[in-house]
């Protein structure tokens, strides 16, 4: 199985960006240990700040499945949003803070419709849970 | 580690209730899947129909984390919110369906800020999911 | 036939409370009157101010139609709305008071969408409005 | 007693327009089926797409009460809900589909604060609700 | 000066309905003192309760000055707002009552931008205020 | 093929009313150009300033395709949105103007969901693209 | 009769002030203007930019009717309207511009629903305006 | 004089839960001390995280008074809102916190409509106020 | 202690505006009462229907606690909130009526977010709540 | 005459996605037909998932009118929106679906106002009867 | 060149009131350093809590340039704003604090629309850029 | 110091795109102006139409602080404002024109809350207002 893990703006400063949020582990590292708990499984990875390119990757149509996590344009990129709509695989959307505990305009997802399931509020964890989930199936 | 399932309004029905929606599993079903698959957990499970049922079996504080699925409850309930931020363990909330892509009414959770984090639109396996997150800490 | 009559909070009072709203018969008073009239039907009367009692009592199934009076849960209940979306039986809702001449709040019925139809505006007559709709089928 | 039936926009069209949510029979079919039903009754029938025409009938003042189906003005003339509150006779609103269940802007009824009550949702039915309401009295 | 008085829907009712509202003149006598009262100037009178027909009147031009009641038309006839926006004439906006001490949905006009200007909740008298207005200039 | 153009309140005035928003030909004069282009299309003309007039209009049914331009009906008429979902014809909605240029209650057209299409903003012309439309399939 | 007149905030500023709004003529021409032609009428006048000089002024009651036009205050000076409302004597709202035709925060009132009745927009006649209907009762 | 005390839901844990919001007095605590500085007054004390059981007490009616705090239903509980109309007896609404001072939506009360007054911010000792309000008269 | 009691507009009316809902004592009187009933603190009163003169008045700082009643401007006078935000005292909000009882405008406060705690409903007794509340700490 | 044809994200798929909304024709095989159709015109095609490439290609002014379909950045690309105004050129936006027909948030576009006219509904036909617009001026 | 500064309510406390956000410097010490920085033009200064106060100030007329800070008076005090519309001299909005970091009703400013521009979160250096700004030109 | 000045959409055409609303100076030849008057200051200059380009440059930090002018993106670009947050350097956001003087949805920035301060409606001056002020610090 091949897992495109997809992850929006300001997702590239992991580990040095309000780590109090985010916690101190970067993407990268992260990465290596996902790779190695799912040595089975391929795991792709790809990082934008811009919307028309995250669009661009998803379009590439190369994965199983799409673990998705828009960054803040989950709340408004409706052409994202389109995006998904129009493939026909399994996606996740995960973040990495719960959304609801946050700013009133991240209660909102436009994405989420369109997406499996979302996964919000376990950290990185959250990553693997969608991991377990694609591949319990 | 002892856990407290707690499924609010309706959710007894799981199974028989429109399963296009649900799934065709009976919660009791599920739960003994749940009890083999983590032979070293406590978990107990509780359903009410009742708000503030709810609200009195959270209170009972005999469980290390909790993991909550209001129901309709979500929606609506500040009591039950109320209840969930007064107490200081670890707290999921699941959704078997994901409700970003139900009704309106459906997008907004006035639990979720006081829970760690929430699963939604995997169906029953949302609940292992949670389970994994909690076990894995 | 059996027909499951179910009235929302405060609705026990009829006949004592705000009489000029709601009359001044009590509904044991009115029941008696609408056994007399349907001696082929059977009636079965619940009233509970509990929310949750009245999704339990709803889910026990032992009767083929019912005829609600949500009273004051009408307007915010979505788990009672749950409820009765999940059930495929008639379900009629009725309301003594006409609710678009009272407050703003009354006008919005979240448990309608889930009835067959909706009485409203008639006195404890509309009961019977109800029960003549379900018996002429 | 004489009785004026009012249907507004569109309802000229029954039994041939989209007959899955209006059903099948013509109006002019049921109305002689309720004249056969009431027949110490004295039933009129008026309809028109025009809004004014039908605050000029309501104006003529020539019945004991009045059954109203206002269709599309229901939710937005004014004008007629001042002609309806102008009226002391008794009024009834009576539509055929449940409007709850519904595009949202039909949820709202400007004209029902000024009906005695609403009946909606039980077909054709509901004007012999309507019927037996008025001949109860 | 030729003057066209136009009144909306229900006014042609005024003597009789609401009269602790309206007052219990009728436009009749009212017009008659009126004409008296300005013996100079043409007085045409036209009511309709017919939106499109208030604007086919309107269209037809014959008068140098219109003095326009719409009734509850005011609040939501867009119609009547364009075909006032297109007329190059004094227009005057009267009400009989005091829009502001009435229902929320009456203290918006449509029709108001494109009038001049408005005398609201002097009764009757409300129309004479307009005539001595354009009279004045 | 016979085409029924209908259009709404104030558009009688094309040519003279606020001729810097709608231009200077008037709807005679276009139509006898436009039936000159199209001398193998039977074109029916009809306009009316009454909201109902236009429903009876639409409900003969004796055309194979309608053009209508509602005008200010446009934003609130629900029974015409009514009528024109009832009939199964192809519909084109057409404003001179381009209606996202002008005040934000314009911006909303209730009527456009049961057309197949909207052309907006290019003139008279406007009609002439909805003639080609129609003819083309 | 003694009639006091009050202008609020900007105000003093008339015939200098965008006079393409408000004229050129100042309120000291105008009031002498007036004073002339009602004679036998006692005319007080009062201005301020200040909300509770406004008020102070209200509470002394030594006046048979008043004329207020409270400027920008008209539409957030809630301590205005409580004092309008407490003042059981005669009271005119009038506004020189037509209140409808300018920015959207202007077409509220909070005053007008303590006022007998509302004049906008006949530039410094509607003082007159009033005059004539106090003087006529 | 014999006083009804009601607390809502989760107020059973008042001087454990959040005690720098509530205090660190429990309840149990806090009615001895209230029963010993009114000796000759009847103190009846319940609480319940229950809306219909709240409603169930209310209705009991054995009480001359209410001293009631409906906890986070203060915010969304219609049900109690109409019990507490359709009691005709002495009602005080009680807030342990400034209610103005928490999130926005507990801003709202739509229980204080139907009670005699609000006491909101003042720890328990609002209890007492309440108490010396009731006894005074 | 010294305690300041502010009076915002048209409070100096008390006795004489509208009795039938605030009583038909005046402050006056209502001071010497207080006074009497406290002998050992000393009582400060002041009255404006200014704004900004409250606002003066709360900053000259020469009491130890304010017992505050803004009147309307209670719904709109962010100024007189910034003022009660930097003073670092002891501050009751008291309301003589039942803000929740009446307009909707009345139920929002901006300046209670400032205060320790608001009383509301109690007629003038609730400025002696306020009272007993400040000397009891 | 020079025609820029732009297309916003995801309308690079056209053919493959969702065809029966959108058809199965690839906007590649339209594009030739176009081009054959209007022999005399130069037709430039331009299509970015990217909203600022989409600014960066409409500023190249190398064209004498563009036809633009901004897909989902129709309804929040204030970005496109001020470059589609500052250009000096005639503009017309397209839609292949009906946008009245669709989700709430596609009613409102941002950038119609900035374009001369809006064709929407007609499927790719759309883009013609935009050629046919600007070659017949 | 003569500039006059006006500060709103509670501006007065600068440097004592909460200096976590307004800093330590009182205004009168700023001012001084303000005059010696600029010796060439002439600095008044004026300070009210009453917003018509203000209105008087500005309209005296006696300056070339206005830096105004109006305080909480930016957000309701359309009677300040309505002044300066009418005044046509430059005038620069300063706020202390960058308004966007705080409430949500702070984010409106009713002034500014008749301001030249607006300078907000630099503290009272905020002031000398607006100097800046007025001696450049 | 080095200053990274960031300029969003459209603004690449400057002097020559609306110069009644930008003025007629490119950023250019500004840009020489400022080099010019701060000679022991670093200026950088990046323009992009592209909102993720903007991110980039930003998260570059190759900057001691940054003047952003974010064009139509100020008021929904997320993205931006989440990069603005975790940036812990100087940063002043600069509109050229008011943005209080134009559209309802440019009242509203999202970037704004994550800058130090914002200057809006010098026209190009303002660039320089921020250098001024980041190099008194």
């Amino acid at each position: 199985m091949r897992i495109l893990i997809i992850n929006g703006p300001n997702l590239n400063l992991l580990g040095t960006r309000e780590p109090e949020i985010y916690g101190s582990t970067s993407m990268e590292t992260f990465l290596k240990e996902l790779i190695n708990e799912f040595p089975n499984t391929e795991i792709i990875y790809f990082q934008s700040n811009i919307e028309g390119e995250i669009i661009n990757r998803l379009q590439e149509l190369d994965y199983d499945a799409t673990i998705i996590n828009p960054g803040a344009y989950t709340h408004y990129a409706y052409a994202i949003a389109d995006c998904l709509k129009s493939i026909k695989k399994q996606k996740v959307e995960v973040h990495i803070s719960n959304i609801y505990q946050r700013e009133e305009f991240r209660h909102k997802s436009v994405t989420a419709p369109y997406c499996d399931g979302v996964i919000s509020g376990f950290g990185l964890f959250g990553y693997k849970l969608a991991m377990i989930h694609l591949l319990q199936q």
